[in-house]
């Protein structure tokens, strides 16, 4: 794995932050060049290790000399894909810190996702300053629009260039990032001087070499409230059944948390832990040995698990390119009704699918600070000459790491690791449903 | 209308509440038992009134000779149907108040609605005191458990005579109240002596001759932070459409109210106020001329809108006695979706059901007081011998209403009235879409 | 009392809401003008009532004639006084209902209450418009701004003159109400035609003839959560006591509302019942008993209660023309630990004084409704050319109430009515603590 | 600084965990004993190192062999100190895992702090097993119910002896800590076999070598909303000050971070960064320069900032041996409103003090997880027979943490660090106001 961060040339302007600090009297501590975060921090002694263990990260932070000259610099921020808590408050951080700390006065907004760059789609970008973005991180969603789905990396680096753009920011999950590849692999075949820095927005928190997304905690913790009514609905009815489908495509983080948290849920079901409806140790067998135990039951469902179940053969690929997921949740609600009636065995199945109400929500305060965070890291990243890259958390601390390789795999939970086996431990439920 | 209330006898027992006051030097105002609250309380001078203005309900307040020795009392609880916010704060003071306040000490509660006074489906009835309800109006649903459904009025009557109870509270809506008043029915025609009193429970505030049923500011609380989030997704996205489908059977209370609330939607579709799909009137024309205009639209529906819309004919009732209905929110969401298609309006459709998350939810503390202040002159109408009743509230004052009266038909919007003029004023949708 | 609302001549015009209904199909029903809501709607019969009882109030609602001709009407509105949940509700419905339902076009803001109508303070008035105000209904506080104490009735008026105002709407409380009463008088006198219309605000819920005033209910709210918190601390420690200072400088509704919602608390102190803290029935032996019982012990106490327990003598009066008062709140704490100390047991006090966070907060959703109404009927009263009134609620009706009468005395808790007894009730404190 | 942890003896008996999940046919994967997390995770090349790089944690995790049998085991539980959102959390989840996962049976939750272990004190431990702690999570405060103060170890001890306890968890602070060496000093003397595991708790974040602390996110959470009140009311008056105080005796972690997620505090004063109220470059002087250029400030203080400022000499000590602070709160509301006035200001300051609203909060999700993840940590330490430590947290990995070293420095804020920079460009205030 190459975790090299590309540079668009030798940074040899003295940062503004260095003169404002300096005139404060408390000199700024830049991260040095070189300075990079292990990947592995857990040692034994005298153990032979693999070469993972010798994998490094360059380390985030601003740096004394930089690469573009703030006071010419252009820069412009899109945000693709769903929508996930915490959107508004990197637009914002981002136009905050770039003009107040660096000077960069010319910051534009493309509308709608990357359609914002396309002309033809008729979204004029729109100046941002400080004025405009203030207050908008109290509300969720994105002050700029989304839409997911490709446009052709040539006219949207036309659009870069007639704008006069350097430094390009992408908040965007899986597909947004293979599009943010594109348009820095033809930048570079065009030999401009562009930055392209992403913000890895995924609210599954499912991206690779990257501890952890912004939005995640806030999805999560709306989704345990979401649980908690479950919980209410089983009891409150004989064998009452609360069937909750949540978030995560490939990865059930946002599900096995959320169920850890509210510590009510009886079984979790992920994309990574295939299961069956039937036989001695599926899920139907299993729901009537618990109903049977204690009349009620609480089933979280992540939305890409089970797709081994579900049946229907390929379903295509959506507009960002995901593969289309059949629908867990409402497969569940009538499969679990026609087992329990077969088995004759009567029952009150409550569903709940929370998801726009998760996504739409505004960061909670951690998310909020770490959404300043990723902005800030982003930018220092972007002026010092870097692209191709995204932002990263590792140990946590703020890394750069190549978008090549953050999209290479996606970022699954292990079944074998803590926290699934919190999950199975909280939970009670069998290891194995199949 | 005959709004009298059955009365089980003569009241002639010194009420505990007025040695209790005495003893502490401030005398009890007890409400005099021809006390009563007029029907109409606006006035125009010299007007010619029809019968309905002279029509008034027997007003509620503690009574200063009741009928039953609460020291041998013995009073029964049980709560049926959907779940409601405040159904265990209403549980709470009933046991409170009849225990503190009246001396009651055998409290029972029965499980699982009117299940639990049938001996064969295996749900025996809990003892009730302040140990064990203290607390649950922290939490939603119904500490007692509820289903829905009737059950055989002489079974449950059996069930209350051999348990030796006296004072029967009913917590439940429509279907409750009715099997209510067959038990009451059945009562008389034994002629035991024993009251039936209800507190009326109906999410969507639809009881007849009753101003405010428990739950139901709860309830349009709760669903205009979820309108927030679909217009969240509404804006977020190039024609972007927000579709909340919300409680509302028969009529529109939640979503009227919660849209006026929270201010940013478009249009508001109740089963009072019919629509069409297509036509040069219909939603679809509408939804277009929006989207151009403004490029996103938030529409809520009640479940019980539209049901003309939706074809399919009959579709029975359910446990409760309920009509079913068509789902109108997933009718919509693919009938606009193809309407769009078809005039090729590409866009972006997100629909939230959010019923299981509200209806599970605790009371606010608006509806906390309401729920105790309910209980309460349930317990004084209940041990004054009063039987065959539910408490009510007209002009914000707590009131005796007939089961019969009740039931007799189902409260609904004036489309002509104040708050169907203030929800089309607040959305500017038209005041017909047909 | 006279209750006659003075008007500033016939209503002639034809309102524009008649012409928009009859389009749209859907006339208007209109409030006749000499419509009236009863002082007394509860009747006995053969009753010998006092003259009370033949009181009535004029109904609110929109007028067919109207006395102004909103095309060429300009309207100013004005916040006082201490924040409260839901000025900028009033605000945004002023705004929308004045410019989408009248078509009134000239909407003006004076900022920092009546300091912006008085040109020295140098505070320029604010156009209002709906682009301005929409959204602020989102965030607590008054978009306006606003501040205590009195400015000279002529100046102002010489401002509105000025400006071509006719139209004045004052938002505020007691002492903003007198202050609208003298700048009426002076309108009168001089012989103009402004109209001056006020939305009572007082978070206390203490106008007389107005059954609840707006942020009550969401400051209650509140205060539960508060009280809540009391509480924990309270049982976390050996002889825990958690105090809670909440508003209410003449009326204790906001202490016993809060306090009978959240069911935990041991005493309520309110301005409507005197108390002493030493002697047998004094709050410190009250609480040495309470704590030997239970060892911990939740106290709210609203503002204004136990002037007389403070001593200090007169305090003269704030810019309000609000006797000041002692505080009450640290004088407990004090006074508390000293009695506790001298009888030599061992306790845990936390103090909360919540107040600034309760009364900066957003409306909640029945408030936000309740806003709305409020400003629809100032409006509809405004326009008709009625003028020196407050807009008030009686049995659950919008009504008009004179300044002079709303402001002649503070509405109090009765200590012999359903809420006190509710009180303690629920509290279980003894119901003479002197 | 030596990191190494003590044991009881040799580990020789297998984890209950290893059968359980072999059973389930998804073997554990155990944490090898002699794992470790480095200290510093950073590195550049050829960089030479002092000797902090060189150290290095054990890391934290379930261990294949231990050292006591669980069927044979005692465990005990005490919680002493300050609320704390995620106590109860902590308590739950030692039950649940010990019971369930490790199979022990006898539990003790000692009342009221160390006093619960003092007989005199006259509080007797409570039997804790799943049934008594589930749900106690969704509560704030303890569960067991807290207090300050230090009791004789050699009592302590007896008492552990006396009931046989071999597992002794303590949740606390500084105090506690220092409290539970005593104790583990006291046990090694006496050469007995019982380990003492401390879960640290300080709602300041503030403990050495521990990266987060429980409590801390939910409590700069709750604090941001607090601040954004006092910004409400700045911003509503002429010169409108919002003065917040905030937890943070050594540390003004809470301040600096809530003050960043909100984004609208103009200056933040904690304990690392000394200022001066008077002088050119003083709080009044900056303060008035604020007021002119934008009429309104929100300043955050923590409170143990700014006692060089206050005055007063030495106030001795707290029953937890902290020293006692002089309330920089009131004393900023005095020195501010004088410094004001004498500056011919009129100004309109709200101070807001909200510390207990915040520490008797239930636990956010986020700190729910981290509290149950905790536990689980410290029963395996327990259980291997390490004692004499603390569970801590660092670069994002569970580690063991000599009680020692955690507890002889409190760990603050690095003023030339990236929080308070981060402070400094979203409050813009002078990096030095002294």
């Amino acid at each position: 794995m190459d975790l090299t961060i590309s540079r668009l040339g030798n940074a040899r302007i003295v940062s503004p932050l260095k003169k404002a600090s300096d005139l404060a009297g408390r000199p700024y501590r830049f991260t040095p060049d070189d300075m990079r975060v292990v990947y592995d921090a857990s040692v034994r002694p005298g153990e032979k290790k693999g070469p993972e263990s010798e994998m490094s990260f360059e380390k985030a932070g601003a740096r004394e000399l930089i690469y573009f000259d703030p006071s010419k610099l252009k820069a412009g921020i899109v945000t693709c894909g769903g929508l996930c808590p915490g959107i508004n408050n990197v637009i914002r951080s981002l136009v905050m810190v770039l003009h107040y700390n660096y000077g960069v006065k010319n910051i534009f907004g493309f509308r709608y996702g990357y359609e914002g760059l396309v002309a033809e789609a008729g979204h004029p970008a729109v100046d941002l300053s400080p004025e405009v973005v203030d207050g908008i991180h109290h509300d969720g969603g994105s002050f700029l629009g989304s839409s997911r789905g490709e446009q052709d990396p040539a006219v949207i680096v036309d659009t870069l260039e007639r704008m006069g753009i350097s430094l390009f920011f992408t908040i965007g999950g899986d597909g947004t990032l293979r599009g943010a590849q594109r348009i820095y692999d033809e930048i570079m075949n065009r030999g401009l001087k562009i930055a392209v820095i992403c913000v890895p927005k995924t609210i599954d928190n499912d991206i690779l070499l990257v501890e952890r997304t912004f939005g995640f905690e806030t999805a999560f913790s709306i989704a345990q409230q979401v649980i908690r009514a479950a919980h209410t609905e089983a009891v409150g009815y004989p064998n009452g059944i609360g069937l909750v489908r949540l978030m995560g495509r490939n990865s059930g983080y946002i599900a096995a948390t959320a169920a850890v948290a509210e510590a009510d849920v009886n079984c979790v079901l992920i994309p990574e832990v295939p299961f069956s409806m039937d036989g001695e140790r599926g899920l139907i067998s299993w729901l009537l040995k618990r109903l049977q135990r204690r009349s009620h039951a609480v089933i979280v469902v992540a939305e890409g698990a089970g797709q081994e179940v579900l049946g229907g053969g390929d379903r295509g690929k959506d507009a960002s390119g995901n593969v289309k997921l059949g629908d867990i949740g409402l497969f569940l609600k009538k499969a679990i009704a026609e087992g329990l009636d077969k088995a004759g065995v009567k029952h009150n199945l409550k569903y709940i699918d929370p998801s726009y109400i998760i996504r739409s929500a505004p960061a909670n305060p951690n998310d909020s600070m770490f959404c300043s965070n990723l902005a800030q890291n982003a930018i220092h990243a972007g002026v010092s000459g870097r692209t191709g890259m995204v932002v990263g958390l590792w140990h946590n601390m703020f890394t750069h790491v190549p978008i090549r390789e953050a999209v290479s795999k996606t970022k699954v939970i292990d079944p074998d690791g803590d926290l699934w086996r919190t999950v199975l431990q909280s939970t009670g439920q069998p290891s194995r449903m199949a």
